[in-house]
């Protein structure tokens, strides 16, 4: 139940241990389960909203756009050229590289190692990946065997990354690397397949019923540009969950604090890189997945536009609010993954008749794009719906900044409808995700779920096909409200939780946790994108007073990753000395 | 539970009077309720095919088309010109008009007055549109003094008739006729919005919730080129059932022999064309409602492709299968219709990229297409899936004289698992008729509607939001099945349905009925062209040995109108002779 956050109000907001089993038990007996619901539903007004009401809008069970413009200042980084060649686009956007910033001294220049000095050091021969490999496994190993253990990796094979950091040292050897991302670790959420390792969604039962024959698409993307996978990281269990609990694999422990969680569901990706051990991940966000833990462990995170990564081979890749996005410790990294993995399915081309992925221009040589013209829209409302005021403080400092600093213009903005908007969400992507594990669960792995999984499910399974179509048709009137305020502002700015990392309680590892409360605190904000299928970005801007990280959201227009990427890292350059480093963390290319 | 034929087992396959209310009563029980469409589903291993079948395919919740190639020999009917010159467009694709041939003898030269019979004694002064509505009214009166009534109209207004025909006859007088469409008289189904009269639907209450505001998009363009409307025809109410039964209004009578149904559910537009009373009708087809009826009255009827039409206005405007069509005695007069109403709804055009409507072009000036080059597939296990072989014998003998006539080529083809496309058509279609549905059943409302109707809403409800979703993962499955067919043949070619009019039991009068082996037998050949959003057009080739109508039915690829109206121009010209005028008949223009 934790997918549905704030609009849920339930018999009981927080359960773990027996009190979850207990409730888990009631919720699948036949009669019990369907009166239990019938009172959640009605409590959270799902009847009212979606049998009580007319909607006249009829629905809209995609994403759809009206034709965008394109953006001053950007590079189109084509769909149809080899992904190694996006790299090199992408490489050509970002400010020149100055390795005198990093390599001078002995600690590391910004907080993390970025790609670009990876690149370097391979290049200049200061280091290979097969060492880099070494730094890794050793790592993993000395996590792995911690107090708690920080269950960052579903499946972690030693033997494979040295086979991966091996021929991607032969070809640095050989002078033929295949692109800046080559000899690069990255880390994939275990619901997107990547050879060889199984695919579990970190399920303990799915890799027996689905075997993996070939990397999804956008993994195999970054194989082509040399990437090496480390293994597949850790998630809430199949991405039906926002804190990252797990009690299948062991819940992933924030970097910041190991008390705490990381937020989900992409859980092990965001911790992976936060705490140096990859320089990127790849996640999937269907309600926040991506940018809720990047916010809670202190990166950058990226959903993209929906239908802009083609998601075959990812478990979610018949939703209609899902898309894989890349987690990195910088906007830049992102924006080089990014590069490498975007270009949309042949069907989605058809359909959502996609504008070519742009990225913008950060180097020197382009001024033909200027931050002030930027209009940024602010609804006040959200920013005091927060747990702390340290979030929002944090926040409006930087929109304080945007406009004292590049002249960005603030405007007021209302966004309507936000309970009817998550009411719309929970339906869609619960159903969507339900209508993939029926025919498991009828061959009875359902009981094989975690306790929070299947109180999900159990509502889920309550929804009627009616209120499937009706929240596809307040999708549709969603999207009028939203493309109304993309008429006034180019970019919307908000907290990406309301919420800094949570503490984990320690009765919740063993049988799960739903904690409605916490979850709603950390779907507040994220929701439009998914239902709208919007680009939208977290970026680190700061800490609280307990040092967890606070991320900024910015949501774009659709097919808008250039202009949210470009104020992503003029915000990351404002925040820049205000990151500090994770109680784990690793020096990985140095160590 | 009409609407779901054939693959529908349920514990009594035909009720009428007590029996079906005692069923809707048990139906509507809740626990009872749920354990006999439990028990329905399972029987029809609607479980199996959606709950325990994992489907490969991603959702396709609406039809996409891949692009089409435009055909050879058509004329474009530009979407973005006034529906008159659209009229004048679909004129010049017409053989020659040769007064000499009607108005020489005192009878109709063909079975009816076409569209371009009426213009011309307009034109000729010969008579005013004026004459022709009393004529109208005065056979209106009198079928409705009839025992049994013929039940053709939900709303008649002599006077409205009256004004209207005046304005048309003071335009003629002042020379300014709007285009050859002036004065045609048409009926239009009561789902679709029609000033100034009120939208029931054929139920008892919906105009008291819902009031008419404005002509629906197809009607403002018809009224534009000065059509006449007559009234708003009876239907199945709510179009959800196929016999045209109807309880409210009473049931519409089949001009060919008045104790059987006219087929639905736009029996009255059928029926009304059919008896002569007016040139032409608009119906709805959702799940073959407009071919239906026409196959059993024995006129032409066409469902264009899914997005064709603007659905503004209609009852079904946000359904995923539905479209509004025309139904008129013969092919040229669809044609004109079918040309002022044609063009997308803005939406659609962005969302579905139409190709732009074409009709063939058929006048002795253009020789540039040969029929010849049309390869017809034929399916021989729908051929022999017939009730009476009247019907596939009629049928095979077309194809017959295609072949000899014409030099088309048959190839015989296979459509694959019909069962499962039955399935996700009922869920979809029933499920989005619910949705709009529901609001006024929570109102109190769904007590007033017939039992019919009440029984289809039962299995509607119990339909999940995770089975709409799987249902949309099969209609790809389908969509592709049928484009692999269209790589091989043109024109899927078919009987409309398996069996002619059947008989309307009396005890079926005031309580309706529910007959699963008729409904099966009429529906069983429409449903592919809702689902997967195809053209589909009947034509009348004959009579069967009890001298009711038998129709063919003719599917084309995505936004191929043109090739099916060609082919069923071709096919009406080899059946004219085998027309026979029903036994209730007006002859309106000269009566």
């Amino acid at each position: 139940m934790l997918l549905i956050g704030k609009c849920l109000r339930v018999p009981a907001p927080h359960l773990t241990g027996f009190a979850l089993k207990l409730f888990v038990w009631l919720v699948e007996v036949p009669l019990i389960g369907s009166f239990i619901m019938s009172y959640v539903k009605k409590q959270n007004k799902m009847f009212e909203i979606l049998r009580k009401t007319k909607i006249p809008e009829a629905p809209m069970f995609k994403p759809e756009f009206p034709p965008q413009e394109m953006e001053a200042g950007v590079v189109v980084i084509e769909e149809d050229i080899r992904p190694t060649d996006r790299v090199d686009l992408a490489l050509k956007c970002l400010p020149s590289y100055d390795p005198a910033r990093c390599w001078t001294g002995d600690s590391v220049p910004f907080l993390y190692w970025k790609i670009r000095d990876y690149a370097h050091a391979y290049r200049s021969r200061l280091v290979t990946p097969s060492m880099v490999a070494e730094n890794i496994i050793s790592a993993v190993e000395e996590l792995n065997n911690k107090k708690p253990p920080m269950a960052l990796f579903v499946t972690f094979s030693a033997e494979e990354v040295r086979k991966q950091a091996a021929a991607s040292t032969r070809r640095f050897e050989e002078g033929n690397p295949l692109s800046i991302l080559d000899g690069i670790f990255m880390a994939i959420k275990d619901d997107i397949d990547c050879c060889p390792y199984p695919t579990k969604g970190a399920t303990t039962w799915l890799h027996e019923v689905r075997t993996v024959e070939k990397d999804a698409v956008s993994v195999s993307r970054l194989r082509s540009c040399g990437v090496i996978f480390v293994g597949k990281a850790n998630m809430h269990e199949l991405g039906l969950g926002t804190t990252g609990n797990n009690p299948n694999y062991g819940t992933t422990r924030n970097p910041h604090d190991v008390e705490r969680y990381t937020g989900g569901s992409s859980s092990g990706p965001a911790a992976i890189v936060a705490s140096g051990l990859c320089s990127a991940a790849l996640g999937t966000d269907g309600g926040g997945s991506v940018r809720i833990p990047s916010s809670l462990c202190g990166v950058v995170g990226l959903k993209s536009t929906y239908g802009r990564t083609d998601m075959k081979g990812a478990l979610c890749d018949s939703g209609t609010v899902e898309i894989i996005g890349p987690i990195a410790s910088t906007v830049e990294d992102v924006m080089l993954v990014y590069a490498a993995i975007s270009g949309s399915s042949p069907a989605d081309r058809i359909s959502l008749k996609p504008s070519p992925p742009c990225l913008p221009n950060l180097s020197s040589y382009d001024s033909s794009f200027s931050l002030g013209s930027l209009r940024l829209g602010k609804y006040t409302e959200w920013f005091n719906d927060v747990y702390s005021t340290n979030i929002s403080n944090k926040c409006s400092d930087v929109l304080n900044l945007l406009s004292t600093t590049h002249g960005c213009e603030i405007i007021d903005i209302v966004i309507p409808e936000i309970h009817e908007m998550r009411t719309a969400h929970v339906v869609s992507i619960g159903s969507e995700s339900l209508c993939s594990l029926t025919p498991d669960c009828e061959d009875g792995k359902g009981t094989k779920l975690t306790h929070d999984t299947r109180t999900n499910l159990a509502l889920f399974r309550s929804f009627s096909a009616s209120d499937y179509v009706a929240a596809q048709c307040l999708r549709r009137r969603m999207m009028y409200y939203h493309l109304e305020i993309f008429k006034k502002v180019d970019i919307i700015v908000t907290p990406t939780t309301g919420m800094t990392a949570p503490m984990i309680p320690p009765s919740s590892l063993s049988s799960g946790e739903t904690n409605l409360h916490v979850s709603g605190y950390l779907m507040r904000f994220v929701i439009a994108a998914n239902l709208l299928g919007l680009p939208a970005i977290s970026v680190p801007v700061g800490h609280d007073k307990q040092g967890l990280p606070v991320g900024l959201q910015l949501i774009g227009r659709p097919w808008g990753e250039a202009s949210i990427l470009r104020l992503a890292s003029a915000v990351e350059e404002l925040c820049e000395k205000s990151r500090k480093k994770p109680a784990i963390f690793y020096d990985i290319l140095k160590k």
